[in-house]
């Protein structure tokens, strides 16, 4: 399993309509309006490093009204409490 | 419920311990080592904003080993299925 | 009630109209301009984090003539005195 | 009547005691924790430009636990709506 | 009597033109191009904070030919020396 | 006559001293206490750029209290009304 | 040999065919799509400075797809044991 | 196998040093001096993201004399050319 | 004799002819492709700052394929060694 | 022969004794108190990239006053013309 955390910006005014896009795409987990720099942060789950480049290159920055993005890969999943509740929900 | 993505720079040296200790904090929900500009990506869920800034000002900010941190608070989640894992699990 | 300070750059030359547009926004409570790296500064006072998001993502940011914001969500008003002034308008 | 917005940064476990400092500053109207890149903003209220001067440079930056400060003069409150209700309870 | 020091950018080849064209406008006291990150420092003087208000985001920039302005309200002129040596050398 | 704008930051806590010993350096004609990013605006006039070296980085880089500097040379006053205009308000 | 590591950002929706594009070009050693602040590293290896020029200022930058670059230019390999290594296992 | 890219700032005549341990470490496949922004670029090759994990927060960031790290994680090698042609010219 | 070093980006794919370009312009010294953020670096030694100007605004901003210049205007030769060098080639 | 710009900035009231010993090392053929963002320009000449390496990390990097380098390697001069003038000095 890997987890990615995607810091976006989206073109004015396309704030709500990406975030509804992003949250049908499969891999992605959770989609975020947020204060501050940044106007999304998009969680995704997916199965490898590959499935990870597929979703982020093919498939999210393809899509229309997004203007930047910055991927946060994470390399490991410090807590260990966070890896129980992931298992108990299934992912 | 209120979430959100803190944003986190370690002291050199101190990413795992600093991790650590923060998996361990009520209210702390995932803690993330990522490459990129950010040595540690923290989800929070909390009750109320009251309870984010108790935690992130009092609790997290005081921590020893931490240099940075840059608080997103998420005013909406965007996606339903999200909202609905997250019934799932208890949140 | 959730306060939030946006901080806005408008489209050159459109400041004044900008500013004007927003004063008028349910929800927007001041709105003043600036010097320094921002244009307009807009003090934000809505009932929840959802009619926050409603105003900033639907409204807000959907004005033309504005170029870029940072929405800095205000998670405690640290003054009590500030509350009572609050209380004594009718906020 | 000057308003001026100061965006705040504060050492390390301290943005509580310095904001509520803040707050008890005469000329310090409100004093918010926020998500972000700053730690806390400052709305300040004085009768002159030089009343500023001596509130920001005098009282407010000699505090101890103060970072960074950026202060953003507003040379003008775009809102009729908000100076009515300025009036209204007597700033 | 109101200074302000306006950094200011200009659309690529229109330096001179648009110096020419702030020197002529009411209220600017001194225009000088600059080596570094800006191309223009511009002096302003005027009688209030409505008259900078009015100068900055009504003529100077609407200007055709400006691409970015960042406007430095002083709020206190620290040196009464500084004004009496202008007067003996004669500027 | 060579004319440069400096923008500095000062220590915290020291602005107002640290523009008083400005304002009494042969060579600085006028010291500004400003918002935004900057803390004083201090504008040089002297004789050639021999002079202007020998007062930027021995005697103003020099002084305590000061953290960082950016020197802004003119190499052109776009204006010849200006230098008219101060004579006539009676700066 | 002259070693240097390109930066790279493409335009939205173009990482993957730019990266097929700069995987083909002689020269190209290594091409990889990367988290955080850039979308691609590629890494160079030619004969001489001049061949860099050529290859960086005529060929990678005229592609189409591409949107800014930063090109680190290694002056030194400082690991002798890592060309040995590199035959060692393979690569 | 995992490919990260380290850009990295070492402490004022550090940089031989540094380079030199980084060089000896496992994992470490190439080190490069490099003008730029940057002091240093380290190429890891490691087996996995813990492998990864380990060699970045445990090793690499808890050198003496390395002052700030930024890992561009690979999710994607794009070309396969590129492994053949390390082959064929011995590196 | 005035020196100023300009940094310049070049429109992407005109690194080569706006070099070639500014090459030929008198009071153009030298001028480098060079690795980093920047594309060129432009040796600029001309009479006074009057040419400096004209130099630089008139002619150097106005060519096609520039996007971005910040000139470092030269306030001292520290060097007696280079002083010497200069005078030897007639500069 | 290799060429190089190193952007430097010294320790406050540092700049004319770093300057002075900068221009003392073998291989600086310039150096320059700059007005803008940074103190120094110092222009390197060098038989290699070894002894850039040399030169920059070992020997300027090394001296105590200064705090941040960048180093522009140049990988072409595009001007013919200041080949010649470097031949006919003798560089």
């Amino acid at each position: 399993m890997v987890t990615a955390i995607v810091l976006l910006n989206a073109a004015r005014g396309r704030v709500n309509d990406v975030a509804e896009t992003l949250a049908g795409l499969d891999g992605v987990s959770e989609v975020y309006s947020v204060g501050g720099r940044y106007d999304l942060v998009v969680i995704i789950r997916v199965a490898s490093n590959e499935a990870l480049a597929e979703l982020v290159t093919e498939r999210l920055q393809a899509l229309d009204g997004i203007e930047e993005t910055e991927t946060l890969i994470a390399f490991r999943a410090q807590s260990r409490h966070d890896l129980e509740s992931m298992f108990s929900i299934g992912l």
